[in-house]
């Protein structure tokens, strides 16, 4: 199994805080050592740094600790290898084009990917159970919708349909972001916490670190984070009920955490 | 107009001397501020590291100083545009996935893409003529080819059938990689040099940096350098003709220049 770790937020942000408790689970404090990636959006396109070796370890992730990066919607994933090697082609997060916009998927679970049938639409490069999964996703919501994207409501639905599908076979939390919004679904364990105005303070609970948010934050900034596990201890965690689907946008939980059609498309 | 940089070896190998002078032209030794951009292989799989900014000044190609690259495949690409915005969504490489595989290219010239039409199979994230020219080339061998890759001798004539109806429409030269090998095709500027025993000295011309590939090689080592304009003085750089695809596989020219069947497969 793996661990994910989301952000959603209003303006450009920052997950340094929240990534530096997060990389320590990969091989330091806790078992995932197959490797890490982390993708972020900027704008339409993204961008994916990986690394078969341990978060903990990896030149790589330490390169990443100078280079300042802000989005509104960024996805990571510690590996514990279940199915596939442990080689660049099997980190997380995945990586797809479909309607004209990159789509990345980070999996935590364990599925019998030769149950979902694949056209060749869109072909896994490694050898996970995950890529294929996702894969699968977007050749199915291609199907469902032809060649224009749909709204986020109509996705939102496609996307509950889908996970009951393949949620039957096996655990499958995921997040899933086109860099409008983000998407959250809980199959076993999943927790997000909002961090808006009046900001609290929290610790992070893998290593001696401890920040105001309030001092680094503007008053009308937002922001949601998502984690297998929660990261900090502080701040209220809310748990996701085994088979929902949380929708992010505007650093903040969507009402009801569904998409809506309007509200959704503005982001 | 943009710069190009490849790469192939017959081991896994750094191009970090020849980065050295490639980058300096990203907004230092010339024009080429609009962003950079280096994809390597690993496998099936690839890593893409891009940044809007330029090269010589971009905090992530500092940090990517850091970081042992090796590959057996390279492109890399330093942008000044001509279509489409300074944004990480026109950053070169682009890469696709096709056949289970990663295919990435990087392009310098000038087409008018909307004379390329795209069915949606693969769709440009970005807004410029070279994303939209690999997407018509992918769409276009797929649409040849059906869903199993073939072998690199029929790709190699399948390219310069393409070529020769893009190149048509504008300057089009390129790199493109699958990971198996490299291809390289010139329309107007590109150079290339193979580096093996017995090996040279060389000076980068874009700084003051001087190496003998004798002392950081083996004798079974080889390794060809693809470039727009040469990067070194003391090598002796073949130029391409125009209209001329070359194929790079083991390190070294494929004969003829040409993919062939058996060897190229084995890589």
């Amino acid at each position: 199994m793996c661990q994910l770790l989301g952000m959603n937020s209003s303006k450009l942000a920052s997950v340094q805080f929240s990534l530096e408790g997060f990389v320590r689970r990969g091989g330091e404090t806790d078992e995932h050592r197959d490797g890490w990636g982390i993708a972020y959006f900027e704008g339409n396109a993204h961008q994916l740094f990986q690394d078969p070796l341990p978060a903990s370890v990896s030149p790589l992730a330490e390169a990443m600790r100078r280079v300042p990066v802000r989005s509104r919607n960024i996805i990571a994933h510690i590996r514990k290898a279940t199915q596939g090697a442990v080689e660049l082609a099997n980190c997380h997060p995945f990586a797809r084009e479909l309607w004209g916009r990159s789509w990345v998927f980070a999996h935590n679970g364990n599925l019998p990917a030769n149950e979902l049938p694949l056209d060749g639409r869109f072909s896994p490069v490694g050898t996970t159970d995950s890529e294929h999964a996702f894969c699968f996703m977007l050749q199915e919501l291609e199907r469902r919708f032809g060649a224009r994207q749909p709204h986020t409501e109509a996705l939102h639905e496609a996307l509950e349909l889908l996970n009951r599908q393949i949620a039957e076979l096996g655990s499958f939390n995921y997040l899933l972001s086109c860099g409008q919004g983000l998407f959250a679904h809980c199959s076993t364990s999943l927790y997000h916490v909002e961090r808006a105005y009046p900001f609290s303070q929290a610790s992070l609970i893998d290593c001696d670190l401890r920040v105001h948010f309030g001092h680094l934050n503007h008053l009308d900034d937002s922001m949601c984070v998502i984690a297998t596990k929660p990261l900090t201890t502080g701040e209220d965690w809310a748990a996701f009920a085994p088979g929902e689907l949380r929708y992010f946008t505007g650093g903040t939980l969507a009402p009801g955490g569904r998409a809506r059609r309007t509200p959704s498309m503005a982001i």
